[in-house]
């Protein structure tokens, strides 16, 4: 008689429901059952801001599938449903109301929590901590409401909900210690323009500035948050303080974390203990060229780590490789994006490198709709390998560049390389002259001349 | 005393502009001398359709450059001049009005013409070829008042013109040998819904089917077509044959052509004569992978042929490598593109290959303004190696796909590179899947079931 392999998920994000299918494709006689907190799964957390912002119309439209779509998929989910601990050794888990379960496979996909702001008055009504779909709406009722409203950190989701508040009209207060906004990730001339774009949506940017306490009225409703550079009155505070991974099942089931907290996983996804997987923001995941581990990557790599954690937690054989992190998003007016990192983030590690960079357009000069781009390449000295790039321009792609800068990295194209490459020349929807080209030439005279 | 070089340019357009610029790069003090047989250079004749059609609107808003701005940088533009032949032994053009002019290094490029069509009538007025500027604003008139209309062969411009006459709303007719459109270098399921698309705008299209004659009244105006299918009634043809390279100086030269009649040149933009060098639509260039030689490429490969040709020209040492024809443009409600080859093409040259296809879509799902795009990835068997490329789409990332995928092609990426690739998620911007991604999966998928 054939016993079904039994597969435990704990998270039912992109990760977890690309586990819960990673499995079924390898071995689809096998048992899963996804655990979440959550009443729903297979909605997209990424869209939130851009409801709040007035972009998608409703929060309905975020839902990708049905419940009985996994009911079909032979998929259990156990929707509002928390894992107390895992025992590794007994290869089991502690699920409250249903005692111990047992599994010849688990995998984690506990994803991320907000980094605590660790300030007083966190405990007030009024602060936002934008992740589940039915707590969004209810915010976004609240959004309606609200005159005056602050953003913490300018983190990627901090930047989208700047955007958003200051599309419905809020009085939008960006907060942030560091001297410009992203400044984690992104280079300064990179963000300027976005920020020039904020200012003329009236928002009210507070950088080199630190949070110090949510202040409260009697009622224990937020009235004011007090900064290093004073008291700014709002009614609603958004905290996008950076992601960290929620590693405590995995640490208190003795799973190895490493630098940044995250679990640490082989190529396989597999953690330091046998019999447990793990994938997404609970991960940490070397960078492709500096072998720097990352933490909070996105939802695309969330749900390929999930995919190639389930197949081999149901005996398949795939790979995840160390990133190269193609990133992109709206800000502002604006579209940024890059690979690998930027001047920033190379001078902070201390990897030397050469810069190119060109300005060029997404169209032809006089075709409607045409918009700036900004490219800076960054390459290794001597080699001209590219190492990292970023991107400011009009929309029109930067995902796609950012995904071929992404790959021209990972497989070592150079400068020269760039510089040659062959572009598609229409005037709807490309000119002349490639950016990443011009880019790359301007970079190779700069470096000819000495 | 130092004697300045003089380099002479025949042609006006991207290759030739790009050429005298690459000389004055190389040698600030060379004499450069450009003649044309037009009124006007440095304008886009690629967004000549876009004004027919209405998208643009001014042919105004194609002029890229004063006249002013090339005697500022030092080049000498003979306007309206014809050159009437080369002395390749004396060194030495013969110029209407102007004599014998002597020249250290000859640019040729000349550029194309099209296709004779080869049929009777081709003298009567009402026969539009799409090439110069104060031409096509006269023409833009006749279209104006003009009720039925044919695009002779659906080429890459006769695409444009089609679109453009409809938007128009002139009745226009396609008449095409081929069973369906740009069957030279597109697949069937690329055109299909370009066709569709067509149908809806209320375009009459005749596949194979062939023209016989122009028809014209007792005054030399068109007033019909006659084809293998019947007559159609129209007082305007615009005459969009495919491109044949503008060889009648080179050939009288005694500069070698090739299979294409083309002229030959090497890497470096040379002739077969001394002291001559030829760039764009007048050269043949080979396929990247296969060699086969390519004739009628872009604008952006004409400027970049002449950019090398030039500096050459001047002493320098550039290259210009063989081409994976990344290509792209707007036809009907969609966009198309690709690089190096679809199976059309693989299929008549006898290359074999295996096919990875996806359908995907340009942004969330939920995001305003998504819209669906299908790739198709032809890849070497065994090796896996991509071979060629072509998609359609509702026109965002087409351009820079095909951009993508004819590096990806040059540099020997596989499926399982490009099945194993990171992409952006950001819901404005690009999707959890990108649908490279997408189609290299689908055709590993495929394989591994046999």
């Amino acid at each position: 008689m054939h016993v079904p392999r039994r597969a435990v998920v704990i998270g039912g994000g992109a990760a977890g429901l690309g586990a819960a299918g990673g499995v079924k494709a390898v071995d689809p006689s096998a048992e899963v059952t996804v655990y979440t907190e959550f009443e729903d799964v297979a909605y997209s957390p990424c869209g939130i801001p851009y409801v709040h912002g007035g972009e998608i119309e409703s929060f309905d439209k975020l839902i990708l599938a049905g419940k009985q779509a996994y009911v079909d998929a032979g998929i259990d989910v156990h929707y509002e449903t928390k894992v107390n601990s895992v025992d590794v050794a007994g290869r089991s888990v502690d699920v409250a109301g249903e005692g111990s379960v047992p599994y010849d496979s688990l995998i984690i996909a506990t994803g991320f929590d907000y980094a605590d702001p660790g300030v007083p008055g966190a405990d007030l009504s009024g602060l936002y901590y934008v992740k589940n779909i039915r707590r969004a709406a209810e915010w976004d009722k609240v959004i309606a409401e609200t005159k005056r409203a602050v953003v913490v950190e300018a983190s990627p989701l901090g930047l989208e909900m700047v955007t958003a508040l200051a599309h419905r009209g809020v009085e939008t207060h960006l907060v942030d210690p560091h001297p410009y906004a992203l400044a984690e990730m992104a280079d300064p001339d990179i963000m300027a323009p976005v920020q020039d774009s904020w200012r003329e949506l009236g928002v009210h940017m507070h950088f080199n500035t630190s949070l110090e306490a949510f202040l409260g009225d009697a009622d224990g409703k937020l009235r004011a948050i007090r900064t290093s550079a004073g008291e700014i009155p709002v009614e609603l505070a958004v905290v996008a303080t950076h992601k960290t991974p929620n590693n405590k099942l995995a640490a208190a089931a003795g799973l190895q974390l490493g630098s940044t907290g995250g679990i640490v996983v082989d190529e396989g996804m597999r953690t330091s203990v046998a019999g447990v997987w793990s994938a997404g923001d609970a991960n940490e995941i070397p960078h492709g060229l500096t072998g720097v581990p990352l933490q909070g990557l996105t939802g695309s790599h969330a749900y390929a780590q999930g995919k190639v954690a389930g197949a081999n937690a149901a005996g398949g054989d795939r790979t995840y490789r160390a990133v190269y992190v193609p990133w992109g998003t709206p800000a502002g007016k604006w579209v940024i994006g890059g690979a690998s990192f930027g001047e920033t983030t190379a001078t902070a590690l201390g990897i030397p490198y050469v810069l190119a960079v060109g300005e060029g357009i997404s169209r032809a000069r006089y075709y409607p709709g045409v918009r700036p781009i900004k490219v800076k390449l960054l390459a290794e000295p001597g080699s001209l390998r590219l190492i990292g790039a970023q991107m400011v321009g009009g929309g029109e792609g930067i995902k796609e560049r950012a995904d071929f800068l992404a790959t021209a990295i990972k497989f070592g194209l150079t400068l020269r390389d760039l510089g040659s490459m062959e572009n598609v020349y229409s005037p709807a929807i490309g000119a002349l002259n490639e950016p990443i080209v011009t880019a790359a030439n301007n970079g190779l005279a700069a470096l000819a001349k000495g």
